[in-house]
C-alpha cells in the first residue's frame, strides 16, 4: 500500500512548506484542526482497518489561502489535486472522467467542530454525457446512471452556481406528471435523461455558461464553492450562534463515491451509538434501502428504525454493531456514524462525537464513568455547562409543527404559551381570572412588573438582554423575547402586528426565550422538572467535588431563595430590595416617600414600609437559614419609581387642552410632572442613585437596615440561624464607604438595643461596580468587610455603554462588523472589565488578606466569565437560581482546567 | 529677658508632649503651621527687634484638641494660659484685672493663612466695672475708658454671645440723640458709661446671664468663641472656595493692647509695601488719627492716606517707612501691615504677605526680580495660575455699589450686562438690532446656541459647572451663571422673577460668571485687554522657558483659534466638528441627513455639508499655520441635533387633539416624533455615539476627512503650512480603532489621489476617554499615533457621574459633608480618573515609545490638573483659549515643583 501513497509534501512542493492535502492513511484523530472532524474521523478510520472509501482531503489552511487568495484556489493547490486524483484513480482502478469505468467522488466540507446542514457537499461528482454511459452500461442499470447525473447537476447547479432550487424542483414535477408517476423512483432512465437536458438548459440560461463538462473544472468549482460556504451568511451566524471562531477554516473531502441506491441489497444509514435524546444505552438510528445520503435527509421516503437491518441483512447489522462499539469505544464518547451499503457491502462514511441533548449528556457521561470507559472528571468535562440550562424551562414539544412568525433577542429562557395582553393592569385582571396571559409591551418599566408576575412570559419589540424587561424576567425566571423588531402594538386598537400579521388583544401566542422564536398560535409545552432529578444530583454532587468557587444565588423573595437553595446555592449573593418596592401595596408608599415635602413626611412613609421590609426579609432569611444572605440597599434612582415622564407630559398637555390652566386635575397632574422632572436625569445610570442616595438621605438606608435588623433576631428568636449581610451599592471612594458603612453599624448596634437582643455579628460591605472603585480598592478593603463585583454595572462604565441602549443600537451591528466578538453583557469582557477586576481584587486583598470577593452581575451563571472568576481567585460567584446547576458545573470545569494547567506547567 | 521666658513645656506639663503657648521671642515665620500667620509674623517681627506689643499665641494643635474635647477648652489649657498672663503680667508691669494699672489685651485668631474678615476679634478685653475706674484714671481720660468699655462689651455681646449687633447700635444712636451730637467722638465719658449700663442689661436680657466681671471668664470665653469661629459658616464657605483643608484650626494671640485712640498722638493705620491693585513701588495704605482699629474697618472717619502722616508724624513715619522695607526685604515679598501709634510710640501689630490682585502680582514679581530680591523662578512661584483669570474678562467696576439678587454656578467667568431675552430667536433678532442681550433660559440645549452666540452671556436655572450652557458658554468665553435656582422663569408671560423680584424680557440684567453673582439692573463693566499686555507676556516668557509641557487649545473657530495663538497655544488640541453642525444654515441638512430613510439621501446630505466644514476647517488650519489642529471626528449622540423628545411629545399631543389623528400636521410632527423616539437613549451618555456612529455610518466619518484633507491641500497649495490630525473619539476597543483608523487612512489617500496633490503626514489618533481604553491602551497604540486624554468623560465612566446631572443634584452635598473634597470635574481625580491615565500613558508609551500624548477635558487648563499632567509625563495639555496664560504658569510652577523636589530627593 506504501507505494500509493504520495508524501505529501513532495506533491505540492511547488508551495515550500505547506502541505495541502492529506490522504486518508496520512491522518488521524489528533490532526482535526487541520483535515476538520469529518476528515480526520475519516484518516482515523482508515488507519483503523474500517472500512472507509479511498479519498483525501483539502486542509482548512488551503481553505485560509483561498481567501488570502481573494477567493481563487491558491498557487499550486489545482496540481496537487491532480496528483491525489491520480492516486485515486490507481487505487480504485477507476478513472475520472473516464468512459470505461468512470470514477465518480463525493465533494465534503469539514470544520474542526461540526457544523451540521451548515456548509455545503456536492455528490456524484464526475458525471458528464460521457461517464454517465459508462456507470450505465457499467451497473447495467441506466435509470440509476441518469439519476445520478440529474442529482449531481441539480447539486452543482444549487451549491457552486447558486442557483434556485425552485428551478429544478418544477422540471421535476412535470416530468413526472408527463409521465403520469408521483414519486421519484418511480420516473423512468428515460425521464431522468430529459430531466437533465432540462436542467443543463436552466445552467446555462440562469448562470449565462453551460454546464461543466470537463471533470476537473467539475472539481475545483466544487472545491471552491466548499470554501466559500465556511462565509455563507447561515455559517457565520451559526458560528456567531456557537462562538466559534471565524478563522478556523473548513477543510474539503474528496472521496469516491459509493452507492447506495443500487437496489435493495443497497442502502444509507445514520446511527448513534447511544439514544441523543434520553442517553439510553442503545443503537438509534435509521436506514433507508436504495438510497443516498440526501434522500434520508429529503423525508420523501419513511427510513426503517436501525434494529429492523438486523432482519434484512444481518451480515452487515452484525459487522456495524461491531464497528459502532470498536469506534465508541476507541473515542471514548458517543459516535453519530453515516454509512453506506453498497450491493451488500459496507462502507463508513464519517464518525463523531454525536451532538446530544443535556439530560443525554448528563447521563451518558454518568453511564461511561459506570462503565468504566471515562473518568468522573473527563464525564464533568462531557456536559456542555450553558447546555443544563435546558432542563430548567418548559419548552415547546418536539412534536410540534409550527410557523415562526418573527424572532427577537433570546433574553430569558424557556417557552411561554397565553392569551396576548398589552398592559399589565390586563394581566393581573386576566390572570386572576385563571387565563394564561403573555404580556407584550414596546417596552417594560418598573410599573409593568406586577403584569410580568402575573405573565406566563414577557414580549417587548425594543430593548436588549439587559433591558428591564430581559433582566426582570430572568430574575422571575420567566421567558422573554425582547427586542422583536417585527413586533408594533397599535395600543388604541389593541391589536398587535408581527411579521406582517395582526393579532387582537386576547388571541393565543406562543414565545421561546431559548431562542428568540415568537409564533402565532397557543403550542403544548414540556413543563421543567419541579425538582433536581436524581440522576442531575449524582452528577452534580461530583462538580461540587471538584470545584474551589462557590456558588451562590440572586434571589430577591423567598420562593427565588428556596429555589436556589434546592439547586445548590450556598448562599445569597445579590437581594435586590428595590424589586420589593414596586409590589402593588407598596408602591403608592414609596411615592408619598419620594414625593414628601418635608422630613417628616418621608420619615413617616419610611416607617410604614419598614414592616413589609421586615417581612420580606425574614422570609428570605428563613429560607437561606444558615446560610449568608446578602442584602443590598437601595440602589435605583427615585424615578424609578414615579410615573414615566413622557407619559406625564402627554397627559397634563391633554389637561391643559381640555380643562384649562387652572383645573385641579391639571395642577395636580402638574405638581407630579415637577417633581418627576426634578427628579429627571440626562443620564440616570450615572445619576443620583447607589449609595448616592443613602447619603443624601440617610433615613432611607438606616430603615432597610432596621429591617435587616428585626428580622433576624425575630428569626434567631425562634431557633432560625438568619445570617444577613449588608451590602452597600455604588462606592467609588472612601468617604462614601466609611460614611455609609459607620451609618449602617451603628443602627445595627441602635437596633439591637431597641430589641434588647445579643448582638451577632452581620458584615458590610459593597458592591464593586464602578471603575473608581477597583482603582482604590485598598482603602474600601480598610472598611468593607467584603467585596461583589456588580459587573453588570462595570461593563456599563468601563465601555461606556449603556445597557438599556446599546444592546439595540450599536451592538448588534458589532458582532456584524467583529468590532466584538461577543456580547460584553453575556460574557464578561475579560481585557476591560476582567482586568479592572484582577486590579480590585489583588489591592482589595492586600489591604484585607481575608476580604471575601464574589460576583453578583448576570456574568456569573455564564460559564466562560465563571471559569474566569476561578482564575481571578473569587471566592463565590453568584447568579440567578436557574444558573446555579449550570455554575455548579462551569466550576467544576474551570478548577479540573486549571489543575490540567498546572500539571500541564509542572511537566514543562 | 531670659527669665520672664517661661519654658512652655514646663507649664503646660499636665499634657506631656504638648506646647500649647508660645511667647512670641519663642516663636518664627516658619512656624506659621503651629501659630498662624499673625503668630508667625508676630514672632518673627518681635525676633527682628521690632516694637511689637508683648504677648503670646496658642497653637493650631490646641484649637484642634479644643475639637476633639467637644469645644470645650483642653485639660491644661486654662492653667497654661493663667502662667502665660501671669509673665505678661510681669513684663508689661500691668495687672489683669487690677485697678491701678490694669493689662488690657487683645484676643485675635490666626489660621495658617490669611482669611481676612473671616474669623473673630476681641479687643480690650480685661476692662471691668473696676478696671475701667483705673484706666480712666491712668489715662486721665474718662471718655476714653469708658469707649473702651463699651467697645469691649459690644464685641464681647457680638462675638462671644453672638448677640444681634442692632441692639447695640440703636443704644448708641438713642444716646448720641439724647446728648444731641452726630459722631461717636463727640459723645461724652457719661455718655459712653451710660451706654455700658445699656449693653450689660442686653447682654443679661438676650444671653440670660450678666456680662462677666471675671476678667480670666472673659479671657476663656473668647479664646473659645475664636477657636469656635474656624467653624463658622462664613469660615467654611471661605475654606470650601479657596480650597483650604477643614483640618488646619486656628490659633490664638493674646496680646496686651496699646491704643491708638489716646488723642491726637495716637492713631492707627494699615499698609501695603506696595499697591496691592496695580503693583506700584510705593508705600500704599491708611491712618486714622486717635481711633483704634475697628475704627477704620467701620469706615465711619473718612482715613488719611498714608503718605500724610509724614507731615503729621514725621519721626513715627519715619521709623515705620524704615520697618515697612526691612519687612519686604526680610519675607523677600510684599507686606500687609496693620499698626498703632501710642501716644507717639509706633506698635508694629501685624504683617503678612500683601493679597494682590492678579496685575499687581505679575508686575510685583516682575519688579522684584528687576531689583535682585527674587530670582525668575521665585516670580513664577508667587503668581497664582488661576489668578490671571480675572485679567481675560470683562469684570464689574469696582467703584459700582449694588445688591445681589441671587447667586448660581459660576460657570464660566466674566461680567455680562445687557437685557434679558428669553429665547435663542429673540436673541438673534435684538443683537442684530444692537441691543446687548443676556440670555436667560431654563437650560439650554443645542437649538439655544446661536442665542448664545448672539447674547452677551447666559444664565440658567437648572444645570451645572459642566452643563451644555456652561460648556458652550466656556468654549466660547461667554460669562454664564448656571443652575441659578432662585430664577424661575414664566415663558408665556414673558417674565422671570429672580430673587422673589419679576422682571420683563428686555429689562436690564448683570451676571458676573467669575463669582455667580446676579444683579437686577446694567452695571457699568471694565473690558478685558485685547491682547497680552507687555509685562504680561515678558512674565509668560519665563514661564515659557520653566516648563516641560507645551500648550495647546481647545477650539472650534477660526476667531477662537487665532486668539488661542495669540495667547501662546502652540497647537489645536481638540477642534469639536459638531459645533459646526449647529449653524443655522448646516443645521437643516444635518437634520435632512439623520431622518434619511436611505443610505443614499444620507449620502445627498453629507455631501452637502462637506463644503460647509472643508471651510470651517480651512479657516482653522490657517490660523493655526505651523501648528498641529486636532480634528475631532463627530462625537454626540445624533439626537443631539434633533429637536427635543419632549417638546415634540407635546407638540403631537397638542396637533391631535386640536385637529384629530388624521391631519397632516400632526402625522408631520408624528414622523419626526417616531425618528427621535427610535434615537433616543436611557443614557445618551452612554450611547450610540463617539466612534460608534463612525463604524455604523462611516460615511459621516468619511465626509469629514475628505473635508479636512481637501481643506489642507488647498491651503498648502497656497503656501500655507497646514498641519491638520485626526482624532478618533471614544474608543474602548483595538478593532474600533483599527477600523476607524484603516478608514480614515484609506480616505486620506484617495483624497490625495483625487485631488492630484502630492500626500504628506496626517496623523491619526484618539481620545482616551473610556476605563476600558485605558487598560488597553498598549493595543490602541499599535495603531494610534497620539492620544489625548478626555477626561470630561472619562470622569463621568470611572466615577460613574453624569455631569449634566451630578453637579446639580448630589455632587454639592456630598462637598458638604466632605464626601468629595474636590468637584471632580473641575479638579482632576488623581486616586480614580488620574490612576487610570497612568496606567493608560505607561502602556501607550510601552508599546510606541514615540506616542505623543495630551489631555484636552476641561482639567487641561486647571492648574492644579496641569501639575499632575507634568508628573505623568505627557507631552501637552490643551484648554480653552483664555486658559492658556494660566496653563502655560501652571506648567512651569509643575516643572518647578518637580525640579525642587527632585533636587530634594537628590539631596537626601
Amino acid at each position: 500500500m506504501a507505494k500509493v501513497i504520495a508524501p505529501a509534501a513532495a506533491v505540492s512542493g511547488k508551495v515550500p512548506g505547506a502541505t495541502w492535502i492529506y490522504r486518508f492513511e496520512q491522518g488521524s484523530a489528533s490532526m482535526r484542526d487541520l483535515l476538520g472532524g469529518k476528515g480526520a474521523g475519516l484518516a482515523e478510520m482508515t488507519r483503523a482497518g474500517l472500512p472507509v472509501p479511498d479519498g483525501f482531503t483539502i486542509t482548512t489552511e488551503a481553505c485560509l489561502a483561498f481567501y488570502r487568495n481573494a477567493r481563487a484556489l491558491p498557487p499550486g493547490l489545482a496540481e496537487d489535486v491532480r496528483a491525489h486524483m491520480t492516486i485515486l484513480e490507481r487505487n480504485t482502478g477507476k478513472s475520472f472522467g473516464g468512459r470505461e469505468n468512470p470514477l465518480l467522488v463525493s465533494v465534503r466540507s469539514g470544520a474542526r467542530v461540526s457544523m451540521p446542514g451548515m456548509m455545503d457537499t456536492i455528490l456524484n461528482l464526475g458525471l458528464n454525457d460521457q461517464t454517465v454511459e459508462g456507470l450505465a452500461a457499467l451497473t447495467g442499470n441506466a435509470r440509476f446512471a441518469w439519476d445520478a447525473y440529474r442529482r449531481f447537476v441539480q447539486m452543482f447547479g444549487k451549491v457552486v452556481l447558486a442557483l434556485d432550487g425552485e428551478h429544478f424542483e418544477h422540471v421535476i414535477a412535470e416530468r413526472k406528471r408527463a409521465e403520469g408517476v408521483k414519486s421519484d423512483p418511480e420516473l423512468s432512465a428515460e425521464g431522468w435523461r430529459a430531466v437533465v437536458a432540462a436542467f443543463k438548459d436552466i445552467i446555462a440560461r440562469e448562470s449565462g455558461a453551460a454546464f461543466p463538462q470537463d471533470v476537473y473544472a467539475q472539481l475545483f468549482r466544487a472545491i471552491e464553492a466548499v470554501f466559500d460556504s465556511w462565509n455563507s451568511k447561515r455559517a457565520i451566524d451559526y458560528r456567531r450562534f456557537n462562538k466559534f471562531p471565524d478563522d478556523w477554516g473548513t477543510a474539503v473531502n474528496v472521496v469516491s463515491m459509493v452507492f447506495g441506491n443500487m437496489g435493495d441489497d443497497s442502502g444509507t444509514g445514520v446511527a448513534f451509538t447511544r439514544n441523543p435524546s434520553t442517553g439510553e444505552r442503545a443503537l438509534f438510528g435509521e436506514y433507508l434501502t436504495n438510497a443516498q445520503g440526501e434522500d434520508v435527509v429529503a423525508g420523501i421516503r419513511t427510513p426503517m428504525a436501525i434494529a429492523e437491518l438486523e432482519q434484512r441483512q444481518p451480515g452487515v447489522y452484525g459487522q456495524f454493531i461491531e464497528i459502532a462499539g470498536k469506534l465508541e469505544r476507541h473515542y471514548r464518547d458517543m459516535q453519530d456514524m453515516e454509512f453506506t451499503v453498497e450491493r451488500g457491502k459496507l462502507y463508513m462514511l464519517q464518525t463523531r462525537s454525536g451532538k446530544r441533548a443535556a439530560e443525554a449528556a448528563v447521563k451518558i457521561a454518568l453511564d461511561m464513568v459506570d462503565e468504566g470507559l471515562i473518568s468522573r472528571q473527563e464525564a464533568l468535562r462531557r456536559v456542555g455547562a450553558e447546555s443544563l440550562n435546558q432542563l430548567f424551562h418548559a419548552r415547546i414539544d418536539p412534536r410540534e409543527h409550527f410557523e415562526v412568525a418573527a424572532t427577537g433577542l433570546n433574553a430569558s429562557p424557556g417557552a411561554a404559551t397565553g392569551a396576548i395582553v398589552l398592559d399589565a393592569d390586563t394581566a393581573v385582571a386576566w390572570a386572576a381570572a385563571g387565563r394564561a396571559v403573555v404580556l407584550v409591551r414596546e417596552e417594560t418599566a418598573p410599573d409593568d412588573v406586577h403584569g410580568m408576575i402575573s405573565a406566563q412570559g414577557v414580549l417587548t419589540a425594543k430593548g436588549g438582554a439587559t433591558s428591564h424587561a430581559a433582566v426582570v424576567a430572568r430574575g422571575m425566571g420567566k421567558p422573554c423575547v425582547a427586542g422583536c423588531e417585527e413586533l408594533s402594538i397599535d395600543a388604541r386598537a389593541r391589536t398587535v402586528t408581527i411579521g406582517g400579521k395582526t393579532l387582537r388583544e386576547g388571541d393565543p401566542i406562543t414565545i421561546d426565550g431559548t431562542s428568540g422564536r415568537v409564533i402565532l398560535r397557543g403550542l403544548t409545552l414540556i413543563p421543567p422538572p419541579s425538582e433536581l432529578p436524581a440522576w442531575l444530583a449524582r452528577f452534580l454532587g461530583w462538580a461540587d467535588e471538584a470545584r474551589r468557587l462557590e456558588v451562590w444565588a440572586n434571589a430577591d423573595t423567598p420562593e427565588d431563595a428556596r429555589r436556589a437553595r434546592e439547586l445548590g446555592a450556598q448562599g445569597i449573593g445579590l437581594c435586590r430590595t428595590e424589586h420589593m418596592f414596586f409590589g402593588e401595596d407598596r408602591l403608592p408608599i414609596v411615592r408619598e416617600m419620594i414625593l414628601s415635602d418635608t422630613p417628616e413626611a418621608r420619615a413617616q412613609a419610611l416607617e410604614r414600609l419598614l414592616p413589609f421590609q421586615r417581612d420580606d426579609f425574614s422570609g428570605i432569611l428563613e429560607a437561606m437559614a444558615g446560610c449568608t444572605v446578602t442584602i443590598r440597599l437601595l440602589d435605583p434612582p427615585l424615578h424609578e419609581f414615579l410615573p414615566p415622564y413622557e407619559d406625564l407630559l402627554v397627559e397634563t398637555t391633554e389637561l391643559r387642552l381640555r380643562y384649562g390652566e387652572n383645573d385641579a386635575r391639571f395642577l395636580e397632574k402638574q405638581r407630579i410632572l415637577e417633581r418627576v422632572r426634578q427628579l429627571h436625569e440626562q443620564n440616570p445610570m450615572l445619576g443620583f442613585r447607589v449609595c448616592r442616595l443613602g447619603i443624601v438621605y440617610p433615613e432611607i438606608y438606616a430603615m432597610q437596615v432596621r429591617a435587616i435588623v428585626q428580622a433576624a433576631v425575630g428569626l434567631r428568636r425562634r431557633g432560625v440561624d438568619a445570617r444577613p449581610a449588608i451590602m452597600i451599592p455604588g462606592v467609588g471612594n472612601l468617604r462614601e464607604m466609611e460614611f455609609t458603612a459607620e451609618h449602617a453599624r451603628a443602627t445595627v448596634a441602635k437596633t439591637f438595643e431597641e430589641l434588647g437582643a445579643e448582638a451577632f455579628e452581620i458584615q458590610v460591605g459593597t458592591m464593586i461596580e464602578l471603575p473608581r472603585a477597583c482603582m482604590v480598592a485598598d482603602q474600601l478593603a480598610g472598611v468593607a468587610e467584603f467585596f461583589s463585583f456588580g459587573t453588570n454595572d462595570l461593563t456599563q462604565t468601563t465601555l461606556g455603554y449603556s445597557r438599556d441602549d446599546a444592546e439595540a443600537s450599536f451592538i448588534p451591528r458589532y458582532l456584524e462588523l467583529k468590532i466584538l466578538a461577543e456580547d460584553p453583557f453575556q460574557v464578561l469582557d475579560r481585557e476591560g472589565v476582567g482586568a479592572l477586576m484582577r486590579i480590585g481584587a489583588e489591592r482589595g486583598r492586600a489591604a484585607r488578606a481575608k476580604l471575601k470577593i464574589g460576583i453578583c452581575g448576570e456574568h456569573g451563571g455564564e460559564p466562560s466569565s465563571v471559569a474566569f472568576c476561578d482564575t481571578l481567585g473569587l471566592d463565590y460567584v453568584s447568579c440567578s437560581p436557574y444558573r446555579v446547576p449550570i455554575a455548579r458545573l462551569a466550576a467544576a470545569q474551570a478548577a479540573l482546567e486549571r489543575a490540567g494547567k498546572r500539571e500541564g506547567a509542572d511537566q514543562d
